[in-house]
């Protein structure tokens, strides 16, 4: 039954930031997802039911990690699977990003995609922020992929916890930046599908850079306090 | 009674990052402390029982202000906010930063000096971090002020919950950045003593970049969830 004062408004009322759509069926996709931090989101997605393929540069390589996680996860080579998914996490390095994803460029054609990478130089005083000529990783991803939805998120995730078999709910907030809201919506969502993991809008793909950097401080933290720092949104 | 294996330990633990100073006989100055943000921690800091004087360029409307804010706040000229207080929050607007700064070198001469200003541009679509040449607004000052003990912390705290007197805890932790130990546990226990603030060491001041242009992500939270949004660190 519809109360009274939903019928009546005049103007459409502005759509709630906790309306997100069902991204269940939809095939999510990892480049570099043999590394630690693909791996982790790899595993944290398919055991949340997600159907989930692993790319590498070796399908083979990628074949033998995706045994390795179990829940149904199925490698290939990054081309193929980008080709195969609706949803494309980028977790290459910093160092491969940008030859990956302009190899890529018709593969990724009308997909969301997912940067995840965090530009960073370290040295002996530790983690620093490397400063894409772009602006940030995921603008330099905009930038190769006209033709994809791109945004960015997963940044913050410490893949030892993603990893850790003991671990049951990943208590982080994902922050999702993007320039289209029904893409920023769908990754909201996919975050959502983790226990304990919550998609959180943080913003256009001009302000990434800061998100992406700041990994720098999370690495201070987690030496400082021995931990595996993450973020929660407070007030939402 | 000292449990035996703490007496037999033969190399010294390393120190808890739990083990902070106690302030609470310090003096705390804030310069801009008329404005929000500056009034905010005045308010929080003074009602936790710290001693506060707010600055301003006029000493009469810190005065009137401090008047306002009542818990024994005082107000007086920047410079004698500076010279008076162990403790000095930089909370101007960044237009005027390292002009007031440059003026105060003698007087924040020992000093721990907590910058907090958060360099944003501003167009329709929303804020937008702004890039110091020295790489941030705390850095700037570290260049100002070389004989000063340089920290930067309270970024992230609304104005709005700050000053809000039905708010009972400020749900939120501080990320204090520095060079030396001293000097940032010092800000930390500053920022545990309001009720509900955790104050966490989150690295170097060449990261203090990302944590001031957070401010921009943390606005396009607010202004899509409706929400005054502040950040938690989780496993710590």
């Amino acid at each position: 039954m519809t109360a009274p004062q939903e019928t009546t408004t005049a103007a459409p009322a502005a759509r709630s930031p906790y309306d997100l759509p069902d991204v269940s069926g939809l095939v999510v996709g990892v480049l570099g997802g043999t590394g630690p931090q693909g791996r982790g989101l790899a595993y944290r997605l398919a055991k949340a039911g997600q159907q989930v393929v692993i790319g590498s540069r070796s399908a083979e390589r990628a074949q033998e990690k995706a045994d390795e996680l179990g829940h149904g996860v199925r490698g290939a080579d990054n081309a193929t699977t980008a080709a195969e998914s609706d949803i494309v996490i980028v977790a290459v390095p910093w160092e491969g990003h940008a030859e990956l994803l302009a190899s890529l460029r018709s593969e990724l054609a009308g997909k969301i995609v997912v940067d995840c990478v965090n530009p960073l130089g370290f040295d002996k005083q530790g983690a620093y922020a490397l400063k894409p000529e772009e602006g940030s990783a995921a603008q330099q991803a905009a930038a190769l992929l006209p033709d994809s939805r791109v945004t960015a998120a997963f940044h913050h995730l410490s893949a030892v916890l993603l990893l850790d078999q003991a671990v049951d709910e990943v208590e982080i907030d994902v922050l999702v930046l993007g320039e289209e809201r029904a893409a920023t919506d769908a990754v909201q969502a996919l975050a959502n599908r983790v226990p304990g993991m919550r998609g959180v809008f943080a913003g256009r793909l001009r302000n990434a850079h800061q998100v992406e950097s700041l990994v720098a401080n999370l690495i201070s933290v987690n030496r400082r306090y021995k931990a595996h720092a993450g973020l929660r949104v407070t007030d939402i």
